[in-house]
């Protein structure tokens, strides 16, 4: 298969357990699993969970666990995108072309919504699977540390604290960032690791693993960045200028857009170097490329 | 001891637990978990610690476990109380007679430190103790399934669908209630059997002790409907009354007061007939009875 065709193959087991994960039961409260079908069944590029099942493939373990977990992250992501969008947090309307939740459903369902999918998170991460009790276990605990105050909610709350300040410096935008995105990927290498069976941490090649995540992560909100600037709205599903237009700090206002397309492909080629002594890698250095090379 | 020495012994116990798992680092994002403090450390009953850790003592298991998982669903209830207080959900200024989180830190800190709660407490479950995985790995599951939308978000989503409705019928605001408010007491029960070695769900002493509970949780509900028309504003910490002033269909509303206080003393009288069989039960069943009295 080449990358494009494992990709898909990837998405099609990605969709089918979303899909089994979120029914909507004729309940007194379905509008709630409306709104999180909504949130969570939209498409997209599902970059976390195929990152989750490509570290788990590489490593030869089972598949049926890494779309598990991976959906799981996902579904982390999803909550958070719903409740960033509302209007105490960044506001936005629209997401990927449509109204965003609140706009859909209303405030009060779309905050509802995402407490539902976080909570379904740790529920998926806990049910069925071939893994072992204790690697279940670490998976809620990579998983739990890595969505919080110490990883994404954390890097949300430095984002907040950054808005409207001109003196951000590049050093609290890459914690920010090692939060509010890197997280979450970073924990996708982890758990692919996890369901692969290499369970210690202090392995070199869950080292090499989760430092090629933690460049990927870095260099995916530069790509970001830099989107937000030269990228096309149809390709986007959004406006092109909202940093700007929201005076965010980012990495093309730090460092000008030729240093930052340095950075992002430095990071990206140190990234893949990162895997060259694996076997089997090569769904992994093509998905580096690929996340470089986006254009949404 | 006495029932009140016993329950300040749980209380000590549970502020401890609790005060470890929500420290202070001094990290650029601090806010959020000054806020996420303001939220869980403001005293209150404890009644779901409480009430795990006394279901465990009574099975002789072990108790720094049940406090564990007691504070982990305590931590839930707290981040449903902050997004609850929301403007876009009840848009409550005060709580416990103080300003309410969001009041006190703003809706966005507010709102990320519910989601910090919440994600916090599936990290409290997944880390250290004394059980094997496989029952960690079960609170984690149950818990999860209590909070979510077939339990407490379910419940929220059933009283939004409530509002300003006139024909809400004594089987709705039953199941309302059973998720909103029981299904987190529920679990409490559940989990205190997991603590005290209690797994097989099909046994009869976990029948009985899930089943009292479920009496004790919509026994509870009754009894803060009825304080909130006959309760005395300095012992609530919140004025007398909201709920006829929000138009609320209550318990109160549905059968009056007399019926519903005797509903109360019933459901009181059949929770703890429940517990006749057990040995050293005497904890829960003065509990049983200081939740019937209780003025605030």
């Amino acid at each position: 298969m080449n990358f494009q065709e494992q990709y898909q193959a990837y998405l099609t087991q990605i969709e089918a357990e979303l899909g089994k994960q979120f029914p909507l039961p004729e309940l007194l409260q379905k509008k709630v699993f409306h709104a999180m079908q909504y949130g969570i069944l939209d498409g997209g590029k599902r970059i976390r969970p195929v990152l989750t099942m490509a570290v788990c493939d590489m490593l030869g373990g089972n598949l049926a666990d890494a779309a598990r977990v991976g959906c799981a992250i996902e579904t982390i992501h999803s909550y958070s995108l719903i409740h960033d969008d509302l209007p105490c947090m960044d506001n936005d309307d629209m997401r990927r072309g449509k109204p965003s939740c609140h706009k859909a459903y209303g405030e009060d369902i779309a905050l509802l919504a995402g407490d539902g999918l976080l909570t379904r998170a740790f529920e998926i991460l806990a049910e069925g699977g071939t893994m072992p009790p204790e690697l279940m276990l670490r998976t809620v605990k990579e998983v739990s540390v890595a969505a919080g105050c110490y990883g994404m909610i954390g890097g949300q709350v430095i984002d907040l604290s950054c808005e409207n300040r001109k003196d951000v410096t590049l050093e609290e935008l890459t914690e920010l960032h090692r939060g509010k995105t890197g997280a979450l990927i970073r924990v996708c290498a982890v758990c692919g690791c996890l369901c692969g069976g290499l369970c210690d941490e202090s392995d070199e090649k869950v080292q090499k693993i989760v430092a090629f995540s933690e460049k990927l992560g870095l260099a995916f909100q530069i790509k970001d960045d830099i989107l937000d600037v030269i990228g096309d709205e149809v390709s986007l599903g959004k406006p092109v200028g909202s940093d700007a237009e929201q005076n965010k700090t980012t990495f093309v206002t730090l460092l000008g857009m030729e240093k930052a397309e340095e950075e992002l492909t430095r990071l990206t080629a140190e990234a893949k170097t990162l895997l060259a002594g694996f076997r089997d890698a090569e769904f992994l250095l093509d998905f580096a490329d690929y996340l470089l090379e986006r254009k949404n």
